[in-house]
Formats: C-alpha cells, structure tokens, sequence
C-alpha cells in the first residue's frame, strides 16, 4: 500500500473537519507500517497537517521550538506517510509510517520504552543510535 | 504476558514521574494486544492512571463529562492491560489491552477509521455493534 494524498479540492474538507484543540493542536500518533509499533506521539497545528497531508512526509508543530518540525530534517530519521487517519471525533490522527531509522530522540525505536513493571519503570529497549550523532547542533 | 502491578512502594515514584499538562492530563492511547491496532487516544488526570496501574484495568477521564472513566463500566468494552509504557519525555502513555468487543462509541473497533484518501476520507470499517445498543441512557 502507497500513500496518494488527496486531489487539491478534497483537502481544505480535510482540515475543516479537524477539530484542533485550544492551541490549534491536533495529537497526532506514529504508527510502524511494518510491525504496527507505535512509535511517538506529537503534535500538528493546521499548517503541520496540511503539509504531511499534500507532501506524505511526517511534518509536525514542535510546541518547544514554537514552529514546524519536519520529522528527519536535521536527524534523517524520517517518516514516509503509508496512511492517514482521523478518529471518530476527529481530535486525534495516526499515520502509519516507514520509518527509516529511529523516531525517538534519545536513539530508541519507540518513544514508549519505558514499562511499568512490579518494582517500577523498566526500560524495554536500547538506545540503536546514539543521540549524539543524530543531531548536529540543533537539537531534536 | 500478563501486567503485574507495581509494588505500593513503586507506584507513587511513577506517577511523580509524569508530566501532565497544564489542565492535569495526560494523552493515552490505546493498542490492541492482539494485532497492535491502535484503538484510541483519550486524556488520564492522576487518579485515572493512578487507577489504571493499580487495577490493570484501563480508567480513562472524560473531559466532557469530568470525571473519571471506567472504559466499559456502561458498554461492557472493557480494556485489561498487558502493559502500560511512558514515552522518553514523560507525557504521554501507551496502554496495551485486551480489548472485549470494540473501542470505539460508534460500534467499531477502533476510533482511527477515517483514512485519508484521494477523495477525501473514507471509512475503512463498519460499526461492529450498533451504537445505540452499547450505551443503556449514559452515552460513551
């Protein structure tokens, strides 16, 4: 299955639909098209969805940095839209993605590594990549 | 796998570890142990996930209603955890369930069903169960 985003007259329906939060923000999930781990969970402002929507390419709205943050840009580690979805009240989306590499800043594969186990927090994974090398002098 | 509960000792440590956000929440999302289909996303205060890790049984809060929600107390579509992950910052959770019948309020199974598609969004499942027989005078 390949992404094939919208013809241009059914993308502003799209995004009218959305119902973006009080900060404009829609949560937005990342799904492995491979195995269907969940990989992170951000953020989208209408400009970040619209983008992933007409380009394929994960793009979302870094809260911190207070602009858009296409997934990969510094770090490689993109994400190629395979599928993209709005739940039943649309106020969240998932896009199933190919990721190449890792999505998690700290050089995991997922962001969710961190299990509640019976005598606390465990981690569930390694790092793959170091983060040093993922990032040159941005940041994440 | 089954989930094991923390320790009382563990759990007040993992719970001051989260990040909630400024109106005391934290995204959720729900994945079926089954087939890793993401089911849903929903919001936790402290007593909800406090709850959900105590119990292993997934207690949700309900922004609309304001207050906690026992996710099939009214429909019977329960979610029993497997496991509970915090990603690497800390805000936001990864529940895998067991899901019994559906996830979603409008009968499917789960609430990301609007894919986006060359004509706009397209269902991609039916409902499972018709909705007005999930809900006795409670609503979801």
């Amino acid at each position: 299955m390949s992404y094939r985003p919208p013809n241009s007259a059914s993308i502003a329906p799209i995004l009218d639909s959305v119902r973006f939060n009080s900060d404009g923000l829609i949560a937005a999930i990342a799904q492995s098209a491979d195995d269907g781990a969940v990989l992170m969970l951000a953020w989208m402002n209408h400009a970040a969805l619209a983008e992933t929507i007409a380009t394929g390419q994960a793009c979302y709205f870094s809260r911190s940095r207070d602009t858009l943050w296409r997934k990969g840009e510094t770090s490689g580690q993109r994400q190629k839209i395979v599928d993209i979805r709005l739940d039943c009240d649309s106020d969240a989306v998932l896009l199933i993605v190919d990721q190449t590499g890792v999505a998690c800043h700290t050089g995991r594969r997922s962001c969710f590594y961190k299990s509640v186990g019976p005598d606390g927090l465990q981690d569930t994974e390694a790092p793959r990549i170091a983060p040093e090398t993922l990032y040159a002098a941005t940041g994440p």
